[in-house]
């Protein structure tokens, strides 16, 4: 962070035509956001929206409302423009790229061994990494992989701790039978895979291809100074990888909202992260993300945007 | 509301692709804009936000941290495009309409006898209800008024019950010296207003113009079938007197935000609305309503937008 166009942000938002404190959470994003981007008087022309799209072999454990193969219609879906992502990317004004990971070459089943070889971590990581736009100004990062909330509660059991049944919820809408068989496959995963490396090695063995390029993008947006906004309780759990692996790995990320998701607040605030929506989403596809731009824009126009006491000729208080 | 359209919206949302109820409270949104509109299928194309300004009597007994003539100012400051609405606006692609309400002539003292006459009061209205452009989709009414937060705690709690001190806050921010002056200020109105009549009647007599104003803009978009959302502590105290003088009166109504005024989350569950948006605001100007717009169209994207899972070819659940 900018330490001095951090300074600069907190001292310019002191003169703005406003009681002090008045816009609440928008005041600390600006300033946040302009510690990121160097600029103690920013805009954003430039969010992306990615969303990363994988199948993974604990679908084969029937852990989902839905088939497998759903994430590849979705991903034509996201292509066609059907999807609510699409419709959420254009409300914001951002730009949606959609990488689909080796679909047709699910994960291995976590129960089994590692859902990932080192090699394929690397590959989906480096796939995160290199999607980043150098030129965007905001990232949204966001994911579609059916069985992917079950991955999700094993990666934050094994890193935060808790037992499955902490962690484990209806994802896309499972019934009681089917998340009493969620919570025994994460449960067994657990029993495999916990304690047995640092956040990455955890992302390996428990993680999928969507969630190790989320990361990915996380850690290339940071090399960019690009601020990111996380989306839900998927989004997270890739987060969380970074931050059990180097704490502060997440400083330049804000939580996008807070999911409808069961444990997506624990996990928020074992990151310190306070949701700037709960809005009762539980979609994915970066969702909840993308309507925070909206929130996060808004912000920065009010930051940089607005006359001073002093331009203005306004009295103060 | 239309009934037909709005179970158009219900039926239209089964189908979409995505899990059920997966967008969670942009559902219920989406539907109920639907039904107000008339039209299963609707998207938001011309919002409208207006600001009222106007001055208070009761600001000479100090319940403000500014001083009376920041009104005015700030007016001033909307007109040049440097107030945070102005960005707010913009950022929501909405249309921002400021009236000044008789600058000059401040209503009188509250403690003193009823704030507005009846001309006034109803010349008030009528500057609300003719502010309300024939073709928006989609209103937000905000205000500017230096005291008016103290006028908004007396409504409050003249109409909802319960005491003074139930309803002060701090409004732009007062000391704990201030705040004590203020309840004393609103205990004194109460005293001589409180049960005189129904909801407009207490309008009128604890009330402002840009807070009648609001009323009027408010009750004129039911007329035009323009689904509102409401700002913060002042608007939602204007919109509470038409509650209490004709249950229902707001079902055309949500609420953008909570704000950090203190009883504005008990205000709104009397009125049994649920905010979309909880970010510590306290500005007024319509900007928590502002920001709302946001969400609530990326709502009417998604549900309007979105393909059905037959056109998608995705598998249901």
């Amino acid at each position: 962070i900018d330490a001095a166009a951090h300074a600069g942000a907190v001292e310019r938002n002191t003169q703005l035509t406003k009681p002090p404190a008045a816009l609440g959470r928008l005041e600390d994003v600006a300033q946040w956001y302009a510690g990121w981007r160097g600029d103690a008087r920013p805009k954003i022309h430039a969010p992306q929206i990615i969303v990363f799209a994988a199948n993974h072999g604990v679908a084969a454990q029937g852990v989902s409302a839905f088939p497998p193969e759903v994430t590849e219609q979705m991903v034509l879906n996201f292509q066609h423009g059907g999807a609510a992502i699409n419709q959420l990317a254009r409300a914001a004004g951002a730009h949606l790229d959609v990488h689909a990971l080796e679909l047709d070459r699910p994960t291995m089943d976590f129960t089994q061994g590692p859902a990932m070889s080192e090699v394929d971590v690397v590959a989906a990581l480096a796939a995160g990494w290199d999607a980043v736009r150098l030129d965007a100004d905001l990232l949204v990062v966001g994911e579609m992989g059916i069985g992917n909330t079950t991955s999700a509660a094993a990666l934050a059991a094994a890193l935060i701790g808790g037992d499955a049944a902490d962690w484990t919820g209806r994802g896309t809408g499972v019934d009681n039978a089917g998340l009493a068989n969620k919570i025994r496959v994460v449960a067994e995963g657990l029993a495999l895979h916990q304690g047995q490396g640092d956040g990455v090695e955890t992302l390996r063995r428990l993680g999928g291809r969507e969630l190790a390029a989320m990361a990915g993008a996380i850690a290339r947006a940071r090399s960019l100074r690009i601020p990111v906004i996380l989306d839900g309780f998927i989004c997270t759990a890739a987060a969380a990888c970074l931050e059990y692996t180097m704490k502060t790995a997440l400083d330049h990320c804000i939580a996008g909202h807070l999911s409808a998701e069961v444990a997506h607040g624990r996990m928020l605030q074992a990151l310190d992260k306070e949701p700037l929506l709960e809005l009762g989403l539980r979609l994915g596809e970066a969702s909840g993300g993308a309507l925070a731009i909206s929130i996060v824009k808004a912000a920065l126009e009010c930051h940089s945007g607005m006359a001073t006491f002093a331009e203005a000729g306004v009295s103060g208080a």
